[in-house]
């Protein structure tokens, strides 16, 4: 009887990431990829300087002892059609997307023969992680954009199709340092998710299954609105303060761990 | 028999209150003060600039219909003896400290005569009112400064005795607009209070005894910690970061009514 197969582990990362010191999060990913035998595939499709943000990571993963390290630069939709990085994808144990602009991802990427092998290589166990625009891009409604340093209201965020890595939830990445609890909280009373993490800068998730760890400098902020009695949703106009009564907030460091399943944290 | 006397108003506005269009939040102190009958006073000890800063209310308050605007200046602890001062408080139906440092409010007035002269108005039915730093100072330990955009830390936030007009509650201004969800937990785990406030720009709570209502263009972001079932501080060094499970939170904005004994929305 074969094996089970398990789907591979996110590396959900807020952005930031250390590079330079300790870099506690990205060599949980190369570890989680395999340590000294991970074969990376770098995704640059987010940013508009794919060579130059690239270079850094292969440097960096390099350092920590990765076997390999590819690019997969996809500029153009048409770019997710290349036999070489499918290649790519399908020897690698970590695949890793960059930061940019997450919309580029799901352009260039979703729905194509990338994205098909990226897929089926992580239903076979294959790591996927990413750092900012390549956090906000995990769950299946993402974040495209909206306003820092605001209170909720509609117009305080635009949401979108993900790639759907991690459904049922809401990501909202450099998430303290930028003050994004408004927009976060917005998300959650538009969309049909009721679990919002807000994943600060140089902190991860680390999702097996049902659970995941935190790893880095910052915190993860998980607000729950399946607990919530009230919105004034009905009604509200686009500018409108948006009222939201009873979420559940965590506020889980480096070390803590949460149960998706339950929305609780596991002490 | 004499009618119970009843201790006024409370007006605490989260900073940059709009004075030039709608003015809706200062409408409303100069409506609960008295409205054309209002004689108000404005605290300027907040402030290094207290001329240019009390003109500008005197300009809008005389604008909104109040019968008479006088300044107090307290640029230091010995003003705040002054019978000219105390007797200006002694007339006034509402009472309102401006912006600046809520430091320089305590240590120039607290424990004073004329401290004591605004405790027995207010006891009397005298509106108290203030902004930002003149917020602030509302409770009986304020948040005397600390890191904006920030997750908590016990060095992201820095506390001190408050001027106690609302005990109980730890209060935080320019609430979204600088990010402060962070600071302000880091408050409630540090400190006795379980219920805290982030006020938003151009919004005020309106508190009469045990309820208070929103007014103005933001939010109030109420974390409630009473429901908290877990959090780090043991042990805990100054610059790691705090975890804490169980907060209730709820954004409540214009016309909402919280009541802070039962630390419900009425909805």
């Amino acid at each position: 009887m074969a094996a089970e197969q398990k789907r591979g582990t996110l590396v959900i990362i807020g952005g930031a990431e250390d590079r330079e010191g300790d870099c506690t999060v990205l060599r949980e990913f190369i570890r989680c990829s395999g340590g000294m035998k991970a074969r990376i595939a770098v995704m640059t499709a987010a940013t508009g300087h794919p060579q130059a943000v690239g270079n850094d990571y292969i440097k960096i993963f390099k350092r920590l002892g990765a076997e390999s390290v590819d690019l997969v630069h996809t500029p153009s939709r048409q770019d997710s059609e290349c036999d070489v990085a499918i290649g790519i994808i399908e020897q690698a144990t970590g695949i890793f997307f960059t930061g940019g602009d997450q919309s580029r991802i799901v352009d260039f990427i979703k729905g194509s023969p990338l994205c098909d092998a990226i897929r089926k290589q992580h239903e076979a166990g294959t790591v996927v992680g990413g750092t900012s625009a390549g956090a906000a891009m995990m769950p299946d409604q993402m974040i495209v954009g909206g306003a820092s340093v605001s209170n909720p209201s509609i117009d305080a965020v635009s949401m979108g199709p993900g790639m759907g890595f991690l459904p049922g939830i809401v990501i909202d990445q450099h998430f303290a340092q930028r003050g994004r609890l408004g927009r976060l909280l917005a998300a959650l009373v538009l969309e049909p998710a009721v679990l919002g993490l807000g994943i600060d800068e140089d902190t991860a998730i680390i999702v097996n299954g049902d659970e995941f760890k935190v790893v880095g400098r910052g915190g993860i902020t998980v607000a729950d609105e399946s607990t919530a009695t009230h919105n004034n949703l009905e009604g509200l106009l686009k500018d409108e303060a948006i009222a939201i009564c009873g979420v559940k907030l965590h506020i889980l460091p480096h070390g803590y761990r949460f149960n998706l399943s339950t929305r609780e944290p596991l002490l």
